[in-house]
Order: C-alpha cells, then structure tokens, then sequence
C-alpha cells in the first residue's frame, strides 16, 4: 500500500484488508491547500482504484497532537486561491465559494468510500480536526485529547462540515452551540458527553491507534457487501426520513441479499470456520 | 383480550385501558415469516376495532430471553417467500423486495397504533429484536439484557427498522456504526450511553415487566387525545423540519384542541378527583 | 437598555453588548397572550432596531421560580382569543390554528434573532417553560431545577416547540417520550442526560445567572460575523440533509468570508490584543 | 378475471395481460363508502394475488356519465361514518381524518399497483371522479367529456387527491386554482390545455374505451419489469429532488438491470420475433 | 374599504366581499422600497382586521401598463437601504440579505392571504411585475399584455419570487430558462403556451380587470372555509411530496370539515336558494 | 476552442464566448462508454479550466440525426464494465450501480456547468438522447425532429436522467408517462405539446443550430453573474419548496449583488454602449 503514500501521508497495511493512514505534515499537521486536497484524492484514488479495504484507521503520525487546523500562512487557504478580488466582489465570491465546495468534497472523501474509516486522535484536534473527524464514521480519542471548533476564533462561520454533521450525529445541541460560539477547548470527556465518541482510550496515540486497529481488524473479518451496504444505509437514514429510509433500503437490499456472503456465513458458523468473503472490488478507474 | 391472543402471542389486560403482549415462541422467540405477520396483525387488528386501549406493554414470556431474532430456519426469512428465484434475478429481486415492505409494514405497526407502546426487555435481544425495540415509543431494559445488531454477521445490512430509527432516535452515531458495522454484543449500560433507553431497571424480566407495567397504567390515566396527538407529532416532528412541524401541528391541534378532556381536566384539577376520558374510539373495521 | 423594559420584562445590559432579559411576571411568569406576545415582540424589536446585541441571557426575576407556563386564568390562553366559537367549528379551529401559529412565532423569536440567546433556569420549568427554553440556543439550569412537559395533563399535545424542537435538539426519544405522555416532573439531572443542557450550575438562579452572564460576555468578544453565520447555520443543519446544508453554507460564507473581522483577528492575535468588531448593524426598522 | 368481478364493479380481460374495470353502479356511478372501499380492495387484491396484469384499464359501463362523484345519501359519506359526534370534537375529528385516510388508501390503489392504469373518461367527470383521474398513470378523454373539482360547492376542500396530484402532474397553477375555486365545469379541451390529458378522442365512451384498450393492449407487449420500474421511479420522481431521484434509482437499477428480459429483447429484435417475459408475478398473498 | 387607500395603492369594494386594489403610482408603477413596503402591509393589515374579503382583484390603475418594475431612481431599491457599505463587505451583504428577505415578504404578503388573489394585467409587466403575479393565486392577461423578467440586464439574478414560483407554477423549464436568461420581451400568447395565465382576455385593461372582477364576484359566492382550505392545501402541495400533502390534508380538513358550511349548502341546494356563509373571521390584530 | 476537440467531439467558438460542441461519432453518434465519458469530460474541464463561456450550444455533426442512443455493440454499455458477474449476483449489483452513476454524472455535466447549455436536435432523438436533452438548459428542435425515450424497448427503466427531469421540467404526467411506457417515438410538436421545448425550428439541422447559435449570441451578451445566478437558482428551485428557495436565493444574492456588472449595465444603458463584462473566471484547476 505504500504506492498510495505521498509527501504528507503514509499509508500501510497493519493487517489484511486494513489501511492505516497517517498524517504525517511536521510539526503540527497544518493543512495547506496542497494538504487536503492529496487527503480527499486518497480516498478516492483507493476507491477508483477498487483497493480491497474493508475498514481504514486515519491518525496523526505525530506523538503530541492530532491537527493544528488549516494552514493560515498557505496563501490560498482562506478562499482567495490566485483570484484578483480587487476586480469584483460577486465574482470573487463565486470563486471563494467553488473553493470552499472543493474543500468539502475533499475533507468529505471518507464518507463517499465503500469501507468505514475509523478516526483515532489524540493531542489537539483543533479546528479542520473537527470537521475532519465528523465526516468519518467512528471516532475513538485518547484520553489525553483535547478538542476546539476553532473557526469563530479566525472570524468566519465553520463551513466544511463540523456544523453540517455534528447536528446530526450527537445528541446534545446546547453544548455543539457553546462550544462553537465560544471556540473554546473541551476534553475527551465533554466530546464522549455529547456523543461524540465511541470510547476514549485511556492514554495518547499509541494507546488510540492500537484500539483503532484492532477494531478496524474486526470489522474486517465481515461481509464487505454487509459492512458497506450499512454505511450507505445509515449515512442515507440521517438525511432521510424513516419511511424514505425504509423505502430506500427495500430498492439496496433487493440487490444486496443476493451476495453469496450469506451463505458463506451459514457455511462458516456450520463449519465452525472463519468466513472467507470476496473483494467487493468495484472497478470505476477508466 | 384474550381474544386477540394468537399461537405465539399472549394478551392480557392486566389493568384498566393496558395491554400487556407477550412473545411466546419457545423457546427463543425466533421470528418466523408466520411470526412476525402475526405480530403486525396483532397491533393493526387493535387499532381497527376501536380497541380502547391507552398504553401497551410489549415483552418475552420467557425468563432468559427477549428474542433471538430472526428464525434461520424458516425457509422463508430471508426474503424468498416461495419465488422460484432460478428464472429472472430482477423478478426475484422485485419480490424480495415486496416481501421486506411487508416485513417493514408489520414490525413497524406498533408506529402506527394511536397509543404508547413500551418495550420492556431482558436477556438476548439479538438481530430483529433490535428493529422491534427501535419501533417503539419507550424503551425500558433489565439489566442483565445484552443487545447486537447482529445482521452484519449473516452477511446483510439491517432493512427491517434498525438503521432507519437509531441515528434518530438516539444520539451517538460513532457507537451506532461501530455496533453495526461489528455486530458485536453491547450491554444494556451501552445501550442506555447511547440514549436508546428510558431506563435501565435493576433485574430480569420480573422487575423491567413491572416497571413497564406501572408506566403504562400511569400514561393510561391521561387524556388519550393528549397522549395520541403527542405520540403522532413526535414521529411527525422526527422526519420532518421545525418549521415544517410546527405548521402540521398547527393543523393537528385546530381539531384536537375541541377536545372535552381540557375541561375535564380543569374540573377534576378542581375536584381534586380523578379525570375520566371517553375512548378515543376510531371505529374503521368495516 | 431600559427602554426596552415593559411591564413584566426587564431588560439590562450588565456588559457590553450582552442583554440581560428578566422574565417578571409575579408571582410565578405565569404566561398570558399580553405577556407572550410582549415577549416575542422585545426580541423582534432588538433586531428591527438593530440593537448591537452580541449574546443576551433569558431568566427569571424571581428567587424561587422560572415559569409555571401558560396561565390558565387567561381567557384567551387556550386559543380562543374572543372569538365566538358558537357559531361554526370549522371557523373555530382556523381562529384557533391562526391564534397557535402567532403563539409560536412568539415563542420562537429567539431564533429569529442574529445573536446567541442563553436561557438560565432554576426552579419549576413547567409547560410552556420547556417549549421557550427549547427555542433558545444554549441551556444552562441550576442544580435545584425541575422540569414538567406538562400539557398532556391539561389535555392537550404540546404545540408550541417542544414537540418540534425535543427530538431534534436531544439524543434520547425514548426518554422524550416518555416525559411528554406522562407529564411527570424531571430533574436537571435527567434533563441532563438526554442532551438538553450544557450544564447544571450547583445551586439556585443567582448562580445559574452568573454563570450565563460570563458565557455571554465571553461569546460577546467573538466577531458577531462569524457568531451569528454559525448560530444561523446550525439551525439550517438541524432542518436540511448534511448535502443540503453544505450547499447552503457554501453560498452563506461566500458573502460572509469578505468580512474584516478576519483581519482583525489576525492582527489581534499578532499584537496580543483583544479584538474589536464593528456592529452587525442590520437596520431593518422603517 | 370475472372472479373480480363484484356488486359494481366490472372485470374482464379483453387481451391477454390486459384488465379492463367498468364502475356499474347505476345510475351516475355515485360513489358511496362500500363503492369506494371495493374499488381501493380491487387493486390490491390483484396486486396480492400476483395476478399477471400488465397494463389496465378503468371506465364507466354507463354510456352517458364517468362518475357523479361522492354519493351524498350515504350517510358514512361525509366522514362520519357512525361516530357518535355528540360526545367530543376532537374524537369525531380525529375519527374523521382516519376515514379520510381510509379514502384516500382506498381511491390511491392504483398507484400501489405494479403495472400502469389508464383511466378512460366520457360524459361528466365530476368531484371525485377528478381525485381518481388524477391518481391514475395515463388519462385519455372522449371529446364529449366535462369535469368539475366539485368539492368548494360542497362546502370542503377537495381531500382525496386533486390537490395533492393537480398541482405536479400538470403544468398551470393558475387554471388549476381557478377551477378548484370556482367548482366550475371544464371541458375536455381546456383538461389538455392545462396538461391533464395524453389525448383527446373524437366521439364517446365507445372511442375512448377503444383507444385506451388499444393503448394497453401494446403496453402489454413491452418487458413488465422495465415497465413496472418506470411507473415506480416517475412516481418517485414526482416527489423527490433529482439528486434524490437519481439515487434511488441506481439503487432500485443495480438489481432490475439483472433481468433476462434484456436478453430476450436482444433476442427478439435479432430474430423478429415477438419478446415474451415471464409474468412478474409477486406472491404476497399469505 | 376606502380607509384601507393610501398614497400609491387604491382599495375598493365593487361586490360585496370582492375587494379591488389598484397600483396607482404615476407614471409607471415603478416600485420604490416605500411602495413594495406599503404593498405588502396592505395585505396583511387587511388579514390582521379580519376584514371579511373572500376574493380580491390587483390591477394597475393607469390605462397603459401594469408596471415597470423596481424604481432604479430608488437609492435603497438595490439592497443597500442606507447601510455603509464601505465598512465591512460581510456586513453589508448581511444587510442586504436582510432586506430581500423584507422584499420577498413583502411581495409574497398574496400568498400569505386566506382569500384568493387574481392579478389582471395589461400593457408591460417588467421585472418586479413577475415577481408580483406569480406569487397570485390566478392570472388573468389582456390580449395586449407583454411582459419581461428583466433582472438579468440589471445584471442580478430575479431574487422576489420570479425563479422561486415560475418553475413549478408553469410547465416548461426550457422556455422559462430562455425567458430568465435574455431578459427578452414575450407576449401574452407565449406567457399561455408555458402555462402562466388562465386566460387571455380579448383587449386592454378595462377588458381583463371586468373579466377579474367577475371571477372574483364568482368566488365570493362559494363557502370561505372551502375556498380558504382549497388555497391553503394547493400552495402546500406545490412544496410537498405527495404522501406529505395527503396527510397534512387529514389534519386539516379534520378540522375544516365541521363547518356548517356543508350544511348551508345542501339547504341551498335542496331549496334552490343562494347560499350565504358566516365571515372566516380571524381575528389576529391585538 | 478547438484544444477541446476530441475524437467525437468537435468545439468550436462561432462567436465571443460562445461554444459549439458537436457529436461526431459516425454513423449515427452511439454512446459507448468512451463516448459519454469523453462528453462529460468536456464539460467538467471547461469549467475546471475556467473558460470564459457565457453559452453553450449541443448539437449532433451529422445532417440526419442527433443520436440513436446507447451503443450496444459496447460490451460495457449495459453496466458489466468487466466485472465477472458470475461471482457474485450483490457484488456485480454494487458495480452496476457505480457504474450508473458515473453514467449520471457524465450526463449531468451540463447542469454543473456555470453557463446555460441550449441543445439543439434534429432527426432522431433515441433513448439516451432523451436523458441528454433533459439535463440541458435550453432545448430547441427541428420540425423534422423524432423522440423516443426508447429504454423499456431494451427492457429496462430509463436511469441516466429521463425520468428524474421530465416530471418536473415539463407539464403532463399523463403523456410522459405514456411515452415512457410504450417506447413510442413522438414528434417534435408534441414534444412541445408536454412542454419540453422553447421552439421547433422549421427545417433541419442547419436551421436549428442557427437559432440556436443565435440564442447563445444573445444570452452571451449579458452579466455573467446574472445568468449563472439565474441557472443555479432555477435548478435550485427544481429540487426544492417556494420557502427554502428563496432562503438559499437570499443568501446567494447576498453576495451577488456586489457585482460590478450592475453598475456597468446601468452605464451602457446611460451611454448607449454594450456592456462589457469580466469573466466569471472560476480557476479550480490545481
């Protein structure tokens, strides 16, 4: 998997079907244009590519934090991105907001991947880290993390994802207004009070990565056409009502129950084996 | 009641206005196609006669467990019903289709009945028993109950309730999605973390059936045009926005608030006596 | 900030750019349609005014009590208002549904509103006390508060917010529904679980206010930009899908992005000063 | 198909694969609540007894007259249905929406339907005669038809379907508003003119009868899980986003692409022959 | 209905419970942030009076045209309303966004209404006119009419109501896109072909204002509470899903229907006398 | 232009800031995957490129049709893409389904597209010309025009965008739904009839593309921020009710109206000049 490496990212392959990427930008993962736009394309690339990921653990490479946020000295990272504003406001908005649309495709990548992505952070996770983390599907912390919706504090609304997603995917929306009006920073144990996480690990990065792993590992050992039909399912459930929900899932699943995982699950749990599913490769690359 | 109790399913009326249901399939409750469209019969049947029913209670008659779900040895549960799949995938992916909108219509049918329906659950509630429980209005849990979305682990995605409900009705969506992704056992401690718990009552059956039971004779004494609107507008209010709510409830309550149970209400308030509600009798059998 | 006072809602400025409104209706904030409609048209007339409010604290005057919700002495309280609704029950209603809708846009002015609003609880919150402290952004409530969603003992659904907003704003249906069909009294603690606060301030109103206060001054050295963007953008997320919510953002912030308080930020931050923002003055008074 | 046939309403199968319905209750097709009731109960029986209907046709057996509309001598007519309306407003209204929903499942049937219904109208069309053209798939009108939303002359909004259906499947808001206010009657060329009709046809119920007859006659050539699906995305479509609708789709396609009736079409084409498809037969009748 | 005149807008009573508006600001009506302001109050103080209107007719004044759009003279009329916009681009977009959202109020005040409102044009219909007829519940034009949506030689996208309404109002996108794009003049005859109109009436503007007149006259003889319900449901309906407005229809027509309207109507009927319906008095103003 | 040109694809710039894009595939322009690929491509590097485009003008090379659909004789073009379907029947539907939408979104590229794209068609409009047509902004045909959406003839239901416009963009249900369910081929004027063309052309191909060149002139003259506005906000509009159309509409004009294009067109009109407007030059590529 190291072919999939680049300059601020390694990736690897811990275990069978599993990828771990780490960020790895000295000191302090600032995220530059350059940065998340070779994040978003990663994610993408393992998906054209149809690379047979069954679970993927994204974490710091780095010992002390997680994400100091966006880059604020890449020139290009507040919207402007090489346009002459001076000419004309509208047009420097549209072109602020193509940016700020890129930004969120690609920050959004995970969510658009077969697999689940399972975020473990440790340090800060400041800012973009929020955003970040939202979009994943599961989030383990160390216990030492410590977290800031810090957008309020540059002067701008946050606008690639964290307010589009934590709505919906935690249960207490006094404390999400708080802590972005206020942009203050808030513990491992305030973001598992409003649901935020999974588990904290008691511990830093080498304690949360290893958890991460080893339910990335688990997760992998599953029907790929089970696992991801589930995260499409779920990720449609939360901005769909019920009965569309229910509606959508009858057209998936008239396709889906079709796969010979369920047998090979039968056939396994008779045999008292370990089930052996195939790749659900899924080759879009031209 | 006991007229509408079936092969697997006891009905008593244990106080005035309550419903007590008990899941009698030995020895595991394991749904059955025959099972669960007897079950969705049950609550439709209540509903179309006038039922003055108020508040009902849902448990295992069993003492070790709640359900362990769907019977895998049902030829028909897993959505082939009989079709002679060997002809045409479309044909059969069509009424396997079909067959799972029935299957929907039938485990959801206590979200169509006009009172509370509360779940009370003890030991195993495994795979179905998870949609079962999501359905409902109120759920209370023993606990020694232990819970898994076990789908993934046949090789599905959960279609019969689970995803639709849980990422609305709670609120964790990174322990929603590691639960399902991993099919693994959680405990009733987890399942309250996540906000998908009324209570958790200290015990087994005995205590969590009992608890259940005072619930549903306590809501039993409130005006059922109160409680009924509340029940509808809550669903309404999950799938829909706060303006959009707002609007319905104001179409809702323009009838509703004719209701006779105000002013009783205010005079036995008055009285200090007991209100006394007509049946909110909705006479559609024809 | 005085003149903004009326006969049972003092208003104060205790520092600047924070309002401090006191709810005082004595003896308990019972609610008329006077003192509602009051209520609503004080937040709308800070905003036509375009008053240089940056965050504003909602609590009661009184030591003992935040509200015992509608007042039931008040003949027009139950949605007649006057009219004689002897003479046609279809004409009634539309009275009556018209009479709720100006009743909820009542409540809801805080939402309305460009700036953060607080609502500091202590004491009984009853009834309509639950549906305008739904509305407000953030929720703090002394640890000596109680809670009833009371209108099911009255005999009526909830309809002015709680409804609309409880299920969306908290992570726990199960819980809310129980509390709403049994109008049974819940403590700050049980409020606390299911999400509806931030936190339980130990003791009564005066400390539950001043710790309201503080986070109000705190959030008033924010840039009133990037503030009000994210107040109005959470609550578009709350209503939309996360795509939906992501496209709007983009169009929002491609306006809001050109603002200086940017700069300012970053100057502060470079000079170790506190940053200082112009008004959001947005004077739509006539 | 006379087995379908009951009291008044009229089954025969004039071509293979094809239904043909006549309304018969004499003399103007008044529609009391066991007509309707039998009408909604006709289509789902066919759709749960999996009969192999490919396409069907709805008319009158009366040369002179569609449908007078709601039959006002039935007592139940009006939404009372045997409730005693004495007791409570609020229980007879809530009785009342529940028939109405009864009505509107019952006239709706043809929508749930697998296969297309075209509904071919002569003579007066009037109140809920408009509700059930609206609700069909395909509208085809003889030259000497007339129509009339009738309801506003009644005293009520149309509830059973006009107003939900007018508004999208035609293409003049303002002509739609106009003759839902003015309950005025419409003839045939001003039906198409707002974009109510496929055709118009020269003469009576003779030539309308034949056309649309002929019209399913070929429809009933055509592969039935192309044209099953088509019927299911354009209603989906009606009521949701295109994004939305192009979701769904690619999830409802992803199994209905698997049907043999592409090869057999192929196959046809190659050889000039006629297609046969295997009857897309849907048991759910337990 | 005199009181109800002021300086640009002329109010008459020509029938009983018809009202008749008349734009009537020399030379050519154009719309100065005073007169859409003044506009938009008339039609809500008319709803807050309750004043006893069931069909009000909006015509120009002056013989040669209906109106020539927004007063470009206007220094507020762009969205500035006096805000100093050298300050802070956010903020002033803020402002200006605020200001729309007035406008759009304003001009949409028709629809808010619970009484139908037809527009009967003649001579040039510019930019702002569109806005203005399309949010009508009926458009009438005179065979001389000619109209353009104009925003785009402005160089802005129509933003009161034009691209909100047209799209789903008429139905043809490719003509109404052509139409937006060249801000180009088109003729009442091609305003009929896209569905726009109800009728095209032979003349100017005494012709199409008599024929407006007799409609309204028309719709005043109906039952209120039909009528009111019918405009409601259609407007709802155009924003929902089918299954949406069905059952949002049940709610309110649970109400709607225990008017004595019915009643009323059927005595008339039966004694072919002329029905006569009690005011849908709402009173709202406090 | 002619950069752009491709195999099948010929781009030409007849006129300042208007393209031509012709199909070109002999004999009779047949998708095959390269082929549509290859089409969207175009698309999407124009605007990633930030070509100064303000109209875009479709049209087929050839003088006798326009295309006669999906190529068959492309092993890909039904979905397979070379994936070894007989592994298994889930995982060949999942690669059929991305599959799909990677269809949508090489045929959806117009809609993305800042600038308006008119078609232009002649002679044979087959199948998935249908889905080509409707996804354009414009459309305008030859009188010698012929349409057929012609997917049920191949046994399956159109799903690259037919059935996702055509409900909404034109006005009669009855008759799309005919035309979809019979395959049928119509003519261009009943094509105008339902409401999917702005004009039929007299004559042909050389007729045809002349207006429509002649339209691309016109519409290029304009404010780039006005007519891209325009086209967002209508495709807004499509997707969404009258309310949040205009909430997003506010905020996209927002930062709209700062545009500079509006005082320049107030300048021309003063001066009697054509205006000159900037690019809306929009540089997403890296």
């Amino acid at each position: 998997m190291s072919k999939y490496s680049s300059k601020w990212l390694k990736v690897s392959e811990p275990s069978p079907y599993v990828l771990h990427v780490e960020l790895a930008r000295a000191p302090v993962n600032a995220f530059s244009t350059e940065f998340w736009t070779a994040y978003g394309k990663l994610f993408d690339s393992l998906v054209e590519d149809g690379v047979d990921c069954r679970a993927l653990v994204v974490s710091s490479a780095f010992p002390k934090i997680f994400t100091a946020g966006l880059d604020l000295n890449d020139a290009n990272s507040l919207g402007g991105n090489g346009v002459d504003t001076s000419r004309d406001s509208a047009r420097a908005s549209f072109a602020t907001r193509n940016e700020m649309i890129r930004f969120q495709r690609a920050v959004g990548a995970p969510e658009r991947a077969p697999f689940p992505v399972i975020v473990a952070v440790h340090g800060h996770v400041i800012g973009l880290g929020v955003d970040m983390i939202s979009v994943c599907d599961i989030r383990y912390a160390a216990s030492n993390s410590s977290f800031a919706i810090k957008e309020v504090d540059i002067g701008l609304a946050p606008d690639i994802g964290s307010l589009a997603f934590l709505p919906k995917i935690t249960g207490n929306h006094s404390l999400i207004r708080e802590l972005t009006y206020t942009a203050r920073t808030f513990s491992a144990a305030e973001a598992e009070k409003i649901g935020l996480l999974s588990k904290v690990v008691e511990g830093g990065r080498d304690e949360v990565v290893k958890a991460a792993l080893e339910l990335a590992k688990f997760i992998a050992t599953k029907s790929p056409v089970a696992v991801s039909g589930s995260k499409h399912l779920i990720t449609h459930s939360r901005d769909h009502s019920v009965p569309e929900n229910l509606a959508y899932t009858g057209a998936w699943n008239a396709a889906a129950l079709m796969t010979k995982d369920i047998s090979e699950n039968l056939r396994a749990t008779k045999k008292r084996d370990a089930a052996r599913f195939a790749a659900l490769k899924i080759p879009s690359k031209l």
